[in-house]
């Protein structure tokens, strides 16, 4: 296949893709999520032969848990499927009605981006969300999944193309590229394709931003932060630390760095429960030597408790700090919430941060000063994801300030435009004050 | 100065800005406006230096034209801050308020981009608008203006920024390079500066598009369209023409292109028409060879009429229309509107188009499937522009379909952030099925 022309084909198709009304899009995704059901036996079928070969090649065991598509899988993304239907259409809402002057109407309302180049990891329940989330917002997908879902990838798309097609969809509004070198033919039709999302490694996104003039958007690391603030409810704050730690370790919203207020009242009893959370699930703790001079103090005190479990611990400089997406934080103390919100807004990724504490004050001085797309108060990191905030499903999470920010549902696949409708007003009338514009906001 | 060193302490300095409030940025902007007024002796004397030096460099007439800087200019930008001053505040509008649980409520609001590079042509009172929108939206601008008005843009940037330090704005939120290789360093702060703004030439926009990992808004061209349907009231369309043409002839949104339905009763009418509004305006048509056919005809029908100027034409095939920004326009002529939509989507750069006809279905066709910023019926093409569309000023036009569309004034300065407010909440809880979301949206 010669990817340009397919999606040059396809950037004719696009215009067509977006004039399709609310209850044509929304047919579309109950026929999919029927087909989807009708063809199950032969989804699982293919599925079993990506599972057999990632066996084969040896494919490391936390992958091939994402590769399973199964009845439990399904049933996620056709619930995901109702809740896109039940939400309102991003499609035609009017966002500015004016009346410049008298017969001379501007209106602004959303309409699809376009064509959106989407590649994505070895996940086939990616590939529906991706695609349903692209087919009620009215764009145009050109899909690339990872190479170990061939076979579950390529009945999926199969199967949820002829659903659109039936719906009433115009033939070639979705593609789906297989082979890796096509991407970097993908990455060369700027002016066909309106937006890629790459998702996956750091190295990945890089590589796809450094390799292309259409707009990228994605994110490129997650290095999140937990600022502990003195106010702070201990027993909340080491809860949210593990489950922002473990509950995902590998997820780009899983917390890195622990920022600790310097109180000593404060860090007399928060140490000692923090050391000994982490030490009984296993947590390595990088810290400044600030921290692991309390942390030695702290299990030197707690040496008679034979019990205790030793914490594994290494002192480094905050230089050293990263993201590890292991089970291993790092840590160092701040002398108040303005030290904490300067550290996170130069040395993290604009991602997702929480304070815990129990001064509203503080609580809203962090809120207004980090500048993320994320900032919590009193919860774990982990619940930035489209669907924990509702919307269905996501595309991505996006560290850019630019479109969209956070997680991405259908909100972030529309742009607009503005439509002007005049009696043959010209520019000449208003610039020589023979008509002056009036400026009436309707409705 | 190092431009590193400074858009460093400016990335620290944009949290306090973005967290000033709406009454002391309005406030600023008063104060602007106000020692604009105060010393605008000083600031015409500066301008005259650099009209002077324009001249002993033989500038050309045109850009000596935007350099000047006087009494009318001066009364051009108090009038757009005392509009910008009347707009609502576009920060910290709630966009979305959601409990997602008991006691775990998220909300999207509005806040500043950041730090933002505007590069821009030799116009003093392009400077004075980036500023105040940006007072106004809470972002820190880099400002790097032509350098033909290098002491213009010294006195007002020094009275800009002294106003808004009065005025309770942070040492530090606004910086000004002045010399050209200072840009390729700005370049580099990826990291350090959120979005770049370039305005100027094709060459010079893709130049900066292709030597940066920030984020870039701009325009590369605009090669505009005005389709001349068979149901186009002639007269209007004739005006419309020149109006979209000659009005500001270098400008983006003049127009390039026309494409006019094939309908000999219809062109028995138009072209004659035609003819004689470009010869007796100057301008230059480059048609395909269909079109020159259809206008020698005209032109021997009128042979007789020794009034009548002769129109400078040429025939062409219409892979060599372009952006002409002179007193030349390309024509073709199309089978239907759907011919002109398809014409439009492949070969425009995206930016305005319009149609002319009195038919409401076809214009509501053309609007619903052009894919261009600005889509217009029976009105000239250079209406595109923020202060036309009651925006008060704007940083530039965006032919991207990515964050800002269209001219873009306030509204595309922002971005948005999502804040989740718990009480301890942890995701594993939701993950193990002991908590679940209700998702309830809030007003």
């Amino acid at each position: 296949m010669v990817v340009r022309d397919e999606v040059r084909k396809m950037k004719s198709v696009a215009p067509l893709v977006a004039a399709l009304d609310n209850k044509t899009r929304c047919k579309a995704l109950i026929k999919v999520a029927e087909c989807l059901v009708k063809r199950r036996a032969e989804i699982f079928a293919a599925n079993k032969k990506d599972l057999e070969a990632a066996e084969q090649n040896g494919v490391a065991d936390a992958v091939v848990k994402r590769l399973k598509f199964n009845e439990a899988k399904l049933n996620d993304v056709i619930a995901g499927i109702t809740q896109l239907v039940s939400l309102g259409d991003p499609i035609g809402k009017i966002t500015l009605d004016r009346e410049l002057d008298d017969g001379l109407r501007l209106t602004r309302f959303t309409c699809p981006i376009g064509v959106i180049g989407v590649i994505f990891e070895a996940r086939p329940d990616a590939l529906v969300q991706i695609s349903c989330l692209c087919i009620r917002s009215g764009n145009c997908p050109v899909l690339k999944g990872g190479k170990e879902t061939t076979y579950t990838n390529r009945i999926l798309f199969e199967t949820i193309y002829e659903a659109v097609i039936q719906a009433g969809f115009p033939e070639g509004c979705m593609l789906q590229v297989e082979q890796h070198n096509e991407i970097d033919e993908l990455l060369t039709c700027d002016g066909l394709v309106d937006l890629l999302i790459p998702r996956g490694s750091n190295a990945f996104v890089r590589y796809i931003m450094d390799n292309t003039h259409i707009p990228v958007m994605g994110h490129a690391d997650g290095v999140c932060h937990i600022y502990i603030d003195k106010n702070a409810d201990i027993d909340k704050a080491v809860n949210i630390i593990l489950d922002a730690k473990m509950q995902y370790t590998a997820a780009c919203n899983a917390v890195e760095t622990l920022l600790i207020q310097r109180d000593e009242a404060f860090l007399s009893v928060f140490i000692p429960k923090l050391v000994k959370a982490l030490s009984e699930n296993g947590i390595k703790l990088r810290g400044t030597k600030e921290v692991t001079d309390l942390v030695e103090r702290s299990m030197a005190e707690e040496a008679d408790n034979t019990e205790a479990k030793s914490l594994d611990y290494e002192s480094v400089d905050e230089s050293e700090f990263k993201e590890y997406l292991a089970l291993i934080v790092s840590a160092k103390l701040v002398e108040s919430v303005d030290e904490a919100i300067e550290h996170i807004n130069l040395h993290g990724s604009h991602h997702t941060d929480s304070i815990i504490t129990e001064d509203k004050e503080t609580a809203d001085r962090f809120v207004q000063l980090v500048d993320s797309a994320g900032v919590y108060v009193n919860c774990s990191t982990r619940f930035a994801d489209g669907f924990r905030y509702g919307f269905g499903a996501e595309v991505g999470i996006s560290t850019s300030k630019i479109h969209a920010r956070g997680p991405v549902g259908l909100e972030g696949l529309v742009t607009y435009k503005y439509k002007l409708v005049g009696q043959g007003q010209i520019v000449g009338d208003y610039a020589s004050g023979k008509s002056v514009f009036h400026f009436k906001d309707l409705q």
